[in-house]
């Protein structure tokens, strides 16, 4: 077991650095709390905005040596006090299905958005439903589902449900399995969701995938189990999605620091459901506890397995399980470290999971 | 289950919608009657052509915004059409060994020739026996085998064995376990499978391999257990190699349209040896059904699981078991989009799995 | 089994290529006969450097046609004979610990080197006692221990324990779990290997991390089981870091052919510790033999799988044993082959495992 007699906030080297020592411990307070609030030094979030704290990295500026070491650590400083930073508009959010006859109907709107991906960062977005990633579907195994989608984009589009095992006709793939749906069409899926296909799947556009899905056109599928397994049942369960995109390297949409902490009791079990919907692969890192691996693209494991460092790859969904053990703020980050930290601080895909 | 109740050109969008119903139903018609001609449609042929449906990715040229829509979808519907489209020559052919004493012979002539990897798309390779892959050898675990290698290209060669292990002065690293084979020289390796050495494994060129691989000097060699378990036992039984090098992304030595679809009978096992021989890393995802993964580099895992999108990574053979549960037309591709689509429609890293 | 009848020196066309045999067989003996030293022909010393067999490919120079295939492999032969090829520094040293009232402690410095990764192939380095990668701590499980960080850098840093699970505020991540470590600041971190976190872990920096750990700031931190399992136990245990930063591609700092050959005798288990601390996955394959994969990220996989190419993703850790049965000396290198060779001949991320 960690050593758990010391506080977390104990560091042999705090008394010689009280000005920051109070700097980080205002924004552990800030952060542990549970307000996660969007820091209040507008200053903090000037330095990140100037500083270009977004989906990309920005290229260091000329800073003369004496002092770089220190404004750099001035950077990484405000990046770090600004986490979570507030943006507008939130992806992934549950969307309740309204029930006709006993068929959950679910409604999506394609269309071209505004998306502020880190404070101040503005991109072209193409949306479901305004949100990016799109809201959360979230079904039971055997259920009868009807998504209803309406192109309000310049474009024709159709949605491929990733991972569930439909007839063919639903499979939302233009001129194999349906037309396309033309900018201004309506275009209705309907369909059982087999029996044994549960899991972490997910949603996206099938026409011009590599431009729409890098625009945003995606969203988690999720099917619960009728009889969920011992292993499955968490307290915690959240969904990340990974994306590397026109919008930079993003989770859940967002570029730190205006990434979501994934926020923990200690003692509980967290369900992470990790889905690759970009064009690279990344190796998800948590710091301080290990994952158990239970499920691969909803499939459960033969025998759960342990790492720290998992290889998600475009397409793939992994469902892993932390035992929160060790209290304290843990980096969470892609270990492509180019997609996580530039000279001017971290950025893209970083969170944090926060055992309180 | 799926749901099997509905006919797969049943789709609600139909009606308003004949001719493009009509011709994705003509596609879909050509392609499971079974015949895998070339669509007869010339003018979508020219499309294809112009449009550079090849291995990489064209362009996109500047459209009218009124009309972009429909001009990208005809595009894309032109692809489909075409698939799966004629090209010249056909990679990983069957080579029957001439047997000599008990031993199996395989003649290999490696020279440089001009490949089709789409319709018109005319790159050179080097090649085994003028195809790209180069001929599959098959053969039997404890079998005596016999590799004449005849080097008609510009530059010195050697093939390695990956996968089997052979006695050292067999296994093909020129200056380490023999000398490189000279342009107009011939170079025979003789071995004995070893037992437990069966699967999917690979030859390729091990001298300025980049290069040599890149275009083209790699096969399939297959090892056949003396007492294949019951999990491996296939009805249909399909090799498909996967490359991104000089001649952009191909399965098999072709590019969407001009890949082969995977034919199988509603109900049949089908297994699929995937291996990688480019520089880049591919997670295959099968649209309607999932794939169960038996081995790994010709060694069986020790409990087969199950997933829809399989990364594959360079010098990786899987092999994977699906069962073809779910009629219609699946599509099979790269799930890093850009490998797979452009604004031209798909075109590289695609294929499709047919249950009839 | 693999045949042994034939020695590994005996193939078919040594009678036609008397030169060429004579130094392949030269460099076989320097290697095999153990010493490992730099082949003492300085003309192939000199060749290597001018052809720049570094830790990047060169561009290839133009070469009349006719010459250019004897050209190529001059050059190529010219890599191989110098391997294992003489550099200053070796990194990855073991370090020992001095005991302080029964706590282990390490004394890293990290300040700016010059770094030596093939034969007059300098670079700038980051590193941790001089050395790419930094020395390996090696402690047990339970173990109490310090690690006393000198920072020599022009810029703050930090040291994270990548893979342990310790109390927070020892994580190493500046402004989360402590302030960072200014130029000519020391910081000590202290605390207690948690039972059951046993494994090949790594400690690297975490702050400006993707410059900091590009340039060399990182290590090998393995914690010995207090009762290793009998899978775990090992004739050799060979750790192998790999990168792809500043320094081009490298195992352990080096380039081929300043690579360390990896050496076993017949019928030696020999443990191989994979760890990633570049920007890239690496498919490294073994020639030859086999690998069975035993642990992830220092934890125990659920059963031990087999393969002959190993997918490691930057920040994972692959534990695999190589059962040695099968004399000679065999490639063992990146997959993506322009890791590994170019037109110059093989450099980068090859070196050899050498079973007399």
């Amino acid at each position: 077991m960690p050593d758990k007699s010391k506080s977390i906030v104990d560091y042999t080297h705090e008394e010689s650095h009280s000005r920051r020592g109070f700097l980080r411990k205002a924004a552990f307070a800030a952060i542990a709390g549970g307000t996660l609030a969007a820091c209040s030094d507008s200053e903090a979030q000037k330095a990140i905005a100037s500083a270009g704290l977004a989906g990309k990295p920005p290229a260091p500026s000329p800073v003369p040596a004496i002092n770089a070491a220190e404004a750099m650590d001035k950077m990484h400083e405000a990046g770090i006090k600004a986490f979570p930073a507030k943006t507008a508009g939130k992806g992934g959010q549950l969307l309740p299905p309204r029930l006709e006859n006993g068929v959950k109907v679910f409604e999506l709107t394609a269309k071209k958005i505004q998306w502020e991906t880190a404070p101040g960062q503005m991109v072209e977005a193409w949306a479901y439903n305004d949100q990016v990633p799109g809201p959360q579907l979230r079904v039971r195994e055997g259920d009868r589902v009807k998504v209803i989608l309406h192109n309000k984009l310049e474009q024709s589009t159709a949605i491929h449900f990733h991972g569930l095992e439909l007839p063919n006709h639903v499979d939302g793939v233009p001129f194999i399995t349906q037309p396309p749906v033309k900018p201004g069409e309506t275009y209705t899926y309907e369909f059982t969701i087999p029996e044994g296909n549960h899991g972490s799947h997910m949603y996206h556009s099938h026409h011009n995938s590599a431009t729409q899905v890098g625009l945003g056109l995606l969203g988690a599928f999720i099917v619960v189990p009728r009889n969920p397994s011992a292993i499955e049942r968490a307290d915690v369960d959240y969904t990340l999605v990974l994306n590397d995109g026109a919008h930079g390297y993003t989770f859940n949409g967002k570029s730190f620091p205006a990434t979501e902490p994934i926020v923990a009791k200690l003692g509980q079990k967290l369900r992470i459901r990790f889905m690759n919907e970009g064009m690279m692969i990344h190796p998800m890192h948590l710091h301080g506890m290990h994952m158990t691996i239970i499920t691969k693209d909803g499939w459960p494991v033969p025998a759960p397995w342990r790492c720290d460092t998992l290889n998600v790859a475009p397409g793939e969904r992994w469902d892993v399980i932390v035992n929160c053990k060790n209290p304290g703020t843990w980096a969470f980050h892609c270990h492509i470290l180019p997609h996580a930290e530039s000279e001017h601080g971290m950025f893209g895909m970083v969170t944090a999971v926060i055992v309180t």
